[in-house]
Order: C-alpha cells, then sequence, then structure tokens
C-alpha cells in the first residue's frame, strides 16, 4: 500500500532544501561541462535521449531527489495507477490512458469488463473503418470517396490530436502514408467553423465528432454549426459524419453517425490522444498502421517511467528536476522549446496536459496546501523563438527553465548547403548553442552586453520525428506531469476549476444576471 | 528635459507600495461590482474600450499611479521619443515606428531626411507596386498574374505580418477585399520552406523577402532554399522575389529583386508590423487600402497614448496596472485571451512585442536594477483555452493578471442559433463569465470546487476585428509595453540578449568547439 503525503512532510524534501545550488555557470565550463553533459544522460525509447546536463543538479542533489522519489513512492503510485487503483479521487475513477498503448501491469477489470481488450477492440474497429473509407467502401451519398476528415472537438478532443497531426503530416507525405487531408473545429467562435468549413469540400468530407459526455457546449454547437452546412449543401449529415464518445453518452446509439467509437471516463481529456479520440482522426489521416507505431512508442517510453531507479527513468528524472526548480529554487513557468517547425502545436498541447492536471491549490484530500505546484508552461517551436522572447529568456529577471526538443534529421530530407551546412545543421548548431549560452553566460564589460548564465535547460535528442517518436514524446510529458502530481500529492486527473466559468456562462445566455456580470453581458451585446 | 531614473528611487513608487491592496472579490461583488464596471472604463480608438473594472486597483491606488507617472515623466517620454530624440540609447537610434502611421509631433529629420515623408513614400510606391500586381501588369515571367503572397522572414518580419494577416483574412473574404493568399517561412529548419514550398503554386508565386540588415541567417538561408527550388522549376527568381529591407543593406540594390521597398534602424523588429516589413505582405494580400485603414485604426490609437490624463489612456493605464501587478503584487506572468479565433496568433506576436523589450536586467544606463522587469507573455484565443489552461489561471498556487479582448460581432457573419443563442453570443457570454468567476470565485464545502477568486483582469471591447480596430489594438500593445519600459528605467528598443546564441551557433558550424559545446554539437550529428 502507498501512502499519500504532502511533499512538505517528507523528510526528504527538508533534506532536498538543505542542498547546496548548484553553480550551473561554472560546473558547466571546460571538460568539466564536458563530462557533465556526457553522464547526465538517460536513455529514452526508440533511439531517443533525455540529457539534463545543463540542469542545476549534481550528484548529491540528485541522491536526494531518488531518495524523496522512495519515500514519495512515486513508481509506487504509478504502478497502482496502472493496476487499476482510483487514483482519481476526486471524481472517483481509475486512470487508464496508458491501457490505451500497452499493458504494464495486472489485467484491469472495471465495469465487469476487461479495459486492454476494450481499448485495443475500439482501435480495431477503428481500423476496420478507416480501411473501408481509404478503400472507398464507405462512401458520400454519390458514392465518391470522401478526402477529408475534419475533427469537431475542443481542449483534449483538440489539441493533441491537432499537435500530432500537425507533427506527422509532412512525414506522412514524404513516406507514402498520407491518406486524407484533417482539419480542426474547435472554438464557439462562429468563425472558426465558417472559416474551416470555408476551406473544404463538404460534399467530400467527413467529421469526427469527438465529445466524452455528449455534453460540451462547444462541440454541440459545432455539430450543429456543421450538419446546417451540410443540409444547406443538400446533404445527409447522418452520411457525413461519425462521433468518437463514451458508451453512456447520447451520442453512442444515434442514428445521427455513420459509427461510433468510445473511450471511457477512465480516460481524461487531456491524455485521450491515445484512445479513439486521437486514433480515429489520425488513422484517417496517416492509416491505422502509423497510429499503431504511435502507440507502440508511448508504450515503449511508458515501460521506462516504471523503472524504480530514477537515474533510468527519464519522465520521472524530468518530473522531479522540475520540482527541485519549482519549489527549491523558485521558478514559476517552463518553457517548452521544440527545434522543429513540425511540433509547433506541441507546447500549446502539453499546456493543457500540463496545467489542467496540476493547477491546483489542494491536495487530493481537498485541504488546502502551502506550496507551489504546476508551473506555467508555454512555447514556440526554435528558432523562431530565438528571434521573439528569448531576449526574456537570456537577459529578464527571472530564471526559466528550459526544455529543448531536437532531431539529427529532418521529415521531408529536402535541403540546401550554404556556407558550408544545411539547415537541418544550423537548426541544430543552433539548439547545441543555445543550451551553452543559458547555462555558461558571457561577462562583457558592457553590462548591457553581459550574460550571467545560469540558467538551466535539459534537452531530449531522437533521430527523426516519426510515429514512433511522437508517441514516446508524448508518454514522456505525460508521465512527467503524473509524477510531478503525485510529488505535490495533488489529483492530476480532474479539472474542477473549469465548471464556475461553465455556469456562470449558461445564467449570462439565459440572461439570469445582476451585478458586474451584468454590466460585463450588456457591454458584449448578450 | 527629462530624466531618467530606476523606479525604486521615486518617491511616488515608494507611495504606491504603501497603498492597501484591494479585495477584488470583494468589491466586484454586487451593485458595487456593477458601478466599479461601468466606471472603470476609458475610450480607445475605433469605438473600443478598454475596461479595468476586474482589475486589482480602487481610486487610492489610480490617484499614485497617476501620480508615479508623472513623477517618471512617462508621457514627457513618449513626447521625446515621437519628437526623434535618441531613446535607443544601446544602439543610438531613434525610436519611429509610430512615425509609420501618422505624425504625433515635430517634423523628425535624420540623416538628412523627413521621416515621415520617407515612410510614407515607401508605402506609397508599395501601393503603387501592389498595384499593378493585382491588375496583371506585374506578371511572372509567362505573363500570368501572381496568385499568392510568400513571407520569408523571421521575429518581427514575421510575427506580426503573420498575426495580422490571420486575423484580418476572413473579414477581407468576407468583405471582397480578398487579393492574394499570404504564407509564410520563418524557420531555419529545412521542413518549413519546404512544406509552405509544397503547399502553394512556385509559378505563380511572388516571394516577400525580409530582413532589415540583409544578413539575417534564417533568412537569407531560406532565401537561397526558395530560389533553389525556383531554378528546379524553371523559373527565374529574380522575377517572383521582392525585398524589404534598409538602404544600407547589401538586398538594397540587388537585381536578385522585382523592387525593393525600405524601413530603417529607426524601427525595430518587433515594431515593425506599421512599416514595410507589413506593408508589402499585407497589401499583397489584401489591397493597399485595408492596410491604411490599418495604419489609420493605429494612428488614432497612438494618439490617446499622448494624453497626460491617466485616466483617458489606455496604453498608459494598462501599462501601470501591469507594473503594479508586477512590482508591487508580485505576479510574474500575464496571460494574452483573445475570445477570437482570428486573434489566434496574436498573444505570439506580443510575446515578441513584449518579452524581447522588457526582457532585461540593467537599466538603460547598462546598470544592474533590483527589481522585476518584463513579464513572461503567454496566450491562446478562448474558448479554446478554457479547456485548457485555465484550470491554472482558476485554482493554480500563482496569481496571474488576465488580458482579455472580445467584439460584440463575428467577421464572417455565418451562424448558428442553438438553444436560444448564436455561437457569437455563446462566445461573448462566455467572456464576461469568466472575468467575473475570475473575480469574484465561489465557496464551495468542498474545497477541490471552491474558487478563491481575487484573480484580476481587464478587456478590451470592440464591435468587430477590422483593419482599423486590428491597428488600434496593435498600437495598443507597442504603447503599453513603451511605457512599462520607461517606468522600468530600461531601454525597450534594443535586444542584446540574442547575439550569444548567434555567435555560439557560428562556432558550431564551423567545428570550432570544446568542451560541453562539442558534446552537444556531437549528440546532434553537427
Amino acid at each position: 500500500m502507498v501512502s499519500w503525503n504532502n511533499m512538505d512532510s517528507l523528510k526528504s524534501f527538508d533534506e532536498l532544501k538543505k542542498t547546496t545550488p548548484v553553480d550551473l555557470a561554472k560546473v558547466m565550463t571546460g571538460e568539466n561541462g564536458a563530462e557533465r553533459v556526457k553522464k547526465y544522460s538517460v536513455p529514452m525509447a526508440e533511439g531517443m535521449a533525455y540529457n539534463y546536463g545543463a540542469k542545476a543538479v549534481d550528484d548529491t542533489i540528485l541522491d536526494k531527489l531518488a531518495a524523496f522519489a522512495d519515500e514519495a513512492q512515486l513508481v509506487d503510485k504509478f504502478e497502482e495507477l496502472y493496476n487499476g487503483e482510483v487514483i482519481n479521487t476526486g471524481e472517483k475513477r481509475l486512470v487508464l490512458h496508458q491501457l490505451c498503448r500497452g499493458q504494464l501491469g495486472n489485467d484491469v477489470v472495471a465495469d465487469g469488463v476487461n479495459k486492454r481488450a476494450f481499448y485495443t477492440e475500439q482501435q480495431a474497429k477503428i481500423a476496420d473503418f478507416v480501411k473501408k473509407v481509404h478503400a472507398g467502401e464507405i462512401v458520400n451519398e454519390k458514392g465518391e470517396k470522401f478526402t477529408t476528415a475534419v475533427q469537431i472537438g475542443i481542449g483534449g478532443s483538440d489539441l493533441g490530436p491537432r499537435a500530432i497531426y500537425i507533427a506527422l503530416e509532412n512525414w506522412a507525405k514524404k513516406t507514402g502514408n498520407f491518406k486524407m487531408e484533417a482539419k480542426f473545429i474547435s472554438n464557439v467562435d462562429p468563425d472558426d467553423a465558417a472559416a474551416v468549413l470555408n476551406s473544404v469540400d463538404v460534399a467530400h468530407s467527413i467529421f469526427v465528432l469527438v465529445s466524452k459526455s455528449g455534453t460540451t457546449l462547444e462541440t454541440l454547437t459545432n455539430e450543429s454549426f456543421v450538419k446546417d452546412a451540410l443540409k444547406k449543401a443538400g446533404l445527409d449529415a447522418s452520411k457525413h459524419m461519425i462521433a468518437v464518445t463514451s458508451e453512456t453518452s447520447p451520442l453512442a446509439k444515434s442514428s445521427d453517425y455513420l459509427a461510433a467509437f468510445f473511450m471511457d471516463d477512465y480516460i481524461g481529456g487531456r491524455f485521450s490522444s491515445s484512445s479513439a479520440v486521437g486514433g480515429a482522426i489520425l488513422s484517417l489521416a496517416f492509416g491505422p498502421d502509423v497510429f499503431a507505431d504511435f502507440l507502440a512508442g508511448a508504450a515503449a517510453e511508458d515501460k521506462l517511467a516504471t523503472n524504480k531507479d530514477l537515474k533510468k527513468n527519464p519522465a520521472l528524472l524530468d518530473a522531479l528536476i522540475g520540482v527541485y526548480e519549482r519549489n527549491v529554487l523558485g521558478m514559476g513557468t517552463t518553457a517548452v522549446l521544440p527545434y522543429s517547425q513540425a511540433l509547433s502545436r506541441f507546447p500549446a498541447h502539453l499546456q493543457q496536459v500540463d496545467m489542467e492536471s496540476n493547477g491546483k491549490s489542494v491536495n487530493r484530500f481537498g485541504e488546502p496546501i502551502s506550496y507551489p505546484t504546476g508551473p506555467v508552461i508555454y512555447g514556440e517551436p526554435g528558432t523562431n523563438g530565438q528571434h521573439s522572447f528569448y531576449q526574456l529568456l537570456h537577459q529578464g529577471t527571472d530564471i526559466i527553465p528550459l526544455q529543448f526538443i531536437g532531431f539529427k534529421n529532418s521529415q521531408i530530407g529536402t535541403d540546401v548547403d550554404i556556407q558550408g551546412s544545411t539547415s537541418q545543421q544550423k537548426l541544430c548548431a543552433n539548439v547545441a548553442a543555445q543550451i551553452v549560452a543559458f547555462a555558461c553566460g558571457k561577462d562583457d564589460e558592457n553590462k548591457n552586453k553581459k550574460f550571467e548564465g545560469g540558467r538551466p535547460s535539459s534537452i531530449i535528442v531522437g533521430d527523426q520525428l516519426t510515429p514512433k517518436t511522437m508517441g514516446a514524446l508524448l508518454s514522456h510529458f505525460e508521465n512527467k506531469v503524473m509524477f510531478q502530481g503525485f510529488a505535490w500529492n495533488i489529483n492530476s486527473f480532474d479539472q474542477e476549476g473549469v465548471q464556475l466559468g461553465k455556469v456562470l456562462a449558461k445564467k449570462v445566455l439565459a440572461h439570469d444576471t445582476d451585478g458586474a456580470l451584468k454590466v460585463y453581458s450588456d457591454m458584449l451585446n448578450i
């Protein structure tokens, strides 16, 4: 049995606070620095590595972090999770997204069903359906093939699948795996749906309606928006739409859809990319085999997260270094900086995964806690960010931990050699340079040109962004967030903080307001 | 004459620190709250308003802020700026981006040239060129019209123009002002250029190469990338490319371009959207009249920023409330949350405008300062963000000031009425609801469902996102950042923090590395 305790009640956390901070600029200089970078690296799945040479840790701090991981029973808690305990205490639910991609422990049976069998069955159903779409066996009313897939969903039903689609689109085109273009409608802003509909050939589009509960305001509104457009184009909406939902939702058995694929309450929205939520749209776009590879990459990375040896568990290491930065060094934000244009929307997805999971002020028993929890997460791809907000990262008054991601090879492979190097080499040279610039800084008589250094970063390096490495990356960050939630003794799997806004918005629409809310409503002409 | 002093040396700042913080949840409740929201509003240009009812200020704090504005001579400093003083002391340059959109003060003559005349002349040259492109007088080698414009630029030559293009694309299509599709290549990642080139018809594309110095690594690399693709397609690159640069750059008089349009050293990259940097691509996309409207909106908003009465100067108010939050309340990040899908990339642009300008640790004389300066800026459009990171904004351990933006009307006008309200009404109801939820919170016996409230926000409200309101919005934030830089006594117009990374990247590419840098280079196969 594990026990759930606040971080500040643990002896090992006190010990961690007593450690001497590392002078990063000093330890990263010279041959010492080279040795550090070689040593502070841990293999990830699919040939990737998590390198923390430029993080402000040393052997002593790492030992204390390992002791903390043990005392807080972080890997044991993950074990409880994948063996089917009710980890999401707030909503009294199991947490099973990892089970969509592999069996890590015992069989998990809930509601009388083996959940691994259930998730793989849904993937098989999707694969079967998608193959028929691609083969022209499932077609529009005129018997013509569908050419575009449009996801209608918001939050976890949008950000993850969209980020992964963008991440793999060029890879798929290059490798002959591109089956259909995918588009996404998410915002209740009518201009979102209208612009997407104006950009596609609706007669050859298949819409994927995604809502676990079948009650999400934005998604149902956009469904009606799309149905309206289909009707106006003289089309039968039920021949153009599939649903991804839970078996108990009103959408599950409706004749409004060509087919319905299921997830369940044990898959949180922000963790649902590995379920049918990502499975349907990504399989339509790239084929079910590509999606299976994505899941395999994630499963391989999940396995590493079960390792009790901190130095062999990249997600746990990343999590605990983050906790050390947040709760000992007092750093409040983290930037995710992929040197890969294909990962342009991955930071936006991680923003949800991280901030919605760990932006909490009470522990898992609903008691207020007195230490900071989840940081603000943001980021843009490099080298773009270098020409934007890196000024503050280098010379601003706050120190911001950085998470770089880089790949040795591009996806498309078209490149030019200018002044003795390719664009891909220039891209990689820049990320290497940035890590050292942030860590070591540079003195200058002109204080305006001085770099203090001491700004910590880590880098995940891979050969190429592929379905498998994408899966591994996603798993890494999901598991990092999970371990941090365990460390902070919070429930990372509910999101009560989104409720109040929904309640008040309904009041506004019902014109049931007074006070300030009425003034704002009037101001916006509602 | 103005005098430049650190914020913590001003008596009015001491007075500000002595004020009693506002209990936002309390003052925003009931009819008092309604009165506050009505009262704390200031008109902006083009019928917009900046409402700060839900900010943690009261009349006392506002009086102290006004006293601070006076003592720090913030509006006088803006006056010096627009009258042509050398405000960018680090680089010894004037700061003239506002002059691209209007004459606020005296004639500014530099290098023997009236700069207002110079900027308007460039806009006229662009308008003339663009009209010929649209009329089919300037055509490709086969005499065919160009159908697509592709900007090649990074940082300020990308983020602002791209954000504005996305902001106005649907408006232009709806109103018959859409002339050509625009695309953007920025990242040195070869997959960025390759993917854009794969998505356009290069034979009918005109490329806009944007680099003030003519030496930006990414931009010159991508120019070669594009020229290579044009050559492989059997096309003459010089018939497909224009340049936007400074008159002294190597690009200025090259025969490689159909035409060249000029900016100068007095326009910082991140403030260059109003110059030829935004002018060329936006005029190609929407026509020069639309760009002129955009400038007119910005000029009208600039005028408001010259007002010495704090309560009539929205940019100054926004700036000083931000300083109060940062330096008295100790809040380190700010989220920009437009309830408009069209503004999806505006936060990314503001990230550069703000963080590159004010992410500084030395004052304008190069002396270290001892108070926090520019905050981290990030954001995504609502309602998307509500289903992503708002959990942390509502219930996280850090309080994060919020900047909402909302419009009464959509751009396209296509909408559906579901359950008694349109999508546009739902969108607006959500932003109204969020403001009150953040400010007032809600008690609950279950502490996990309790909202503390006291989370400050402001909202900019307009009728519709149009070229004029877009211009006004841009001006508002540019001027806010300028005033904050003045308040912190830093130079908001240089960016020495981006240099070290460039130097080290060159070393990596020259294989002139040792220590940690060599290990990272090897790791990335450079």
